[in-house]
């Protein structure tokens, strides 16, 4: 590693070795283990934190937009630790020449997105780069969210035999933003995911689940974020590939684009994991959101010291029968996907 | 206004209009009244949180690095409202090709400050865009806060006849930065003045001051923020020119670009506006951290409506003993200085 490349953004391995090798040695956390939301308790009072900058080209994408985009997916950051967002901060990177107009239309984007969910945005900042040092408008957002729930949710509270569920079809927004991009022309069907997943899993935590992990899967996908958590927790994951729902337009575009649809960004999808006494419940709530819900898998046990189990913690079942080990890919498949 | 100007990002009027006229319609906030840092009180807690992103070029500057600056800077908004940090996140966009020996220089320099500060960045995201879609590394920095005190510190708290200080010579940042950039010859001598303004806050706090309005003074300088809480209060302030420090190599670089070194933008200095009668004690305080610490001006009553305080509310009495309205610039002088 000399210079940074486009896969270290891609959210596979060149991603994970970056947070490995350079990032998380120098600032941390100190256990190595990340989750989506970093967890603060002030006052007795447990908080969620969570930043995500969004670079998605282009902005406006099929089902949605970089404003939308980045209110959820900071609330979703949030709802991933189970907790619900208390105040939101928007900074604005614009490059010089950007119509003053389509910042509006994102703006407004933003403010409608904030609604919906109930969330303030209640601090900015908004700075301008030369043309050529920006690509039009990238956005960070940093929620803060409150948690109500005792549970320890992440990598390390999952077991050996816990369920693993989606809470619905795989591969919609990755697969959207690169169309889009390639101009596939296959715009009517495929639209992005993008939504709120704090209804859900308000639903599931309402109904006493003990949630073990739950994970947007964003950039990576699906195996990526098995993978992190599997070494996280650390065990295994065994999931099978008939159970995981890919709609028919995502397949027939992952093909043509050659990619994986699995390891593909969503932005309104989780993994759920849960003691598989609950899993019929959980589903059935998922299923009340998108019918698409499913379980694809089951955790396994810590995988072996210096095992193929070790290095590769996540199998995936083919149709064909054979248990694959997941080895991620590098992650340069789907540049600035979010 | 049709499209985005670099000026718009200068903290000068076109910043001002950017955020009056496309951005607090939409997102608010109701009142129209911007602070460094927005306030939250949740369960009894009273909590602070600010947003910045950097786009400062070069990103190494004499006597610092956006990795010091963007750490200093949103812990500096912070302590405006005299709050205390309680965590950072940090998200970086990152061009592809940026040298990986140079991104780990900076994350130790965001290391090193925020250890020193006493604070961890406990969140982060990582984003990678083209080769001509960034410059080299942006940084976004958002910090959480916990208020102690009661007072009610903003434009909103200042009163006619508050004494107006500031806590050190201006004009350092944004002069040592341009001079870096126009390659003057200058590096020796003009250093930044980036620097943590937690402890003078919590000196002037822990001596029981009633400090009515506090002000990092970063872009658009002292002149802009001045402007900007006297619109605020609204109230109207007078400056002695005389009074407000200005080291000579500042004066000296700032003759030689043309521009007004009350303008540029400092990253170690605020504005600190008490009343009268405990001016000299809050003197005496900001001295101890920097013997520059002056009193420059008075606050002055709410302006009659339509008059020429309406549309200046600042004046700034000149050596020639000539009192003029404050015009502020566009903003376009000193583009990407944090």
């Amino acid at each position: 590693m000399k210079r940074i490349k486009m896969a270290h953004g891609g959210g596979g391995r060149l991603s994970q070795e970056l947070l490995e090798q350079v990032i998380i040695p120098i600032l941390g956390p100190e256990d190595g283990v990340m989750h989506d939301a970093a967890l603060i308790t002030m006052c007795g009072q447990h908080l969620a934190f969570s930043t995500d900058s969004y670079v998605v080209r282009p902005i406006r994408f099929p089902g949605g937009d970089i404003g939308e985009l980045a209110v959820t997916g900071s609330v979703n950051d949030l709802a991933m630790a189970g907790a619900s967002p208390v105040a939101l901060s928007l900074a604005l990177i614009i490059e010089e020449g950007f119509e003053i107009e389509y910042l509006v239309q994102i703006l407004e984007s933003i403010s409608k997105t904030s609604k919906t969910i109930g969330v303030n945005v209640i601090t900015g900042d908004t700075k301008v780069v030369e043309r050529g040092c920006g690509d039009g408008l990238y956005i960070n957002t940093t929620a803060i969210g409150h948690i109500a729930h005792n549970l320890k949710i992440g990598p390390r509270a999952v077991c050996p035999g816990d369920a693993v569920l989606v809470s619905g079809d795989l591969g919609r927004h990755g697969l959207a933003v690169l169309s889009a991009r390639a101009k596939l022309g296959l715009r009517s069907t495929l639209k992005s995911d993008v939504a709120c997943l704090l209804p859900p899993v308000e639903a599931l935590l309402a109904a006493g689940l003990e949630i073990h992990c739950l994970r947007d899967l964003t950039r990576g996908g699906l195996l990526s974020a098995c993978d992190e958590i599997a070494r996280g927790g650390p065990c295994t994951m065994r999931l099978t590939e008939d159970l995981i729902p890919v709609h028919p337009s995502v397949k027939a575009a992952s093909e043509i684009l050659g990619i994986d649809p699995l390891a593909m960004a969503n932005e309104g999808r989780m993994l759920v994991i849960c003691p598989e006494r609950q899993a019929e419940l959980a589903l059935s709530i998922l299923r009340t959101y998108r019918a698409e819900a499913a379980r694809i898998g089951t955790v396994g046990p810590r995988p072996m010291h210096s095992s193929l189990d070790e290095r590769y913690p996540v199998s995936l079942l083919t149709a064909l029968g054979v248990n694959h080990p997941v080895i991620l890919s590098n992650g340069e498949d789907a540049p600035r996907i979010c």
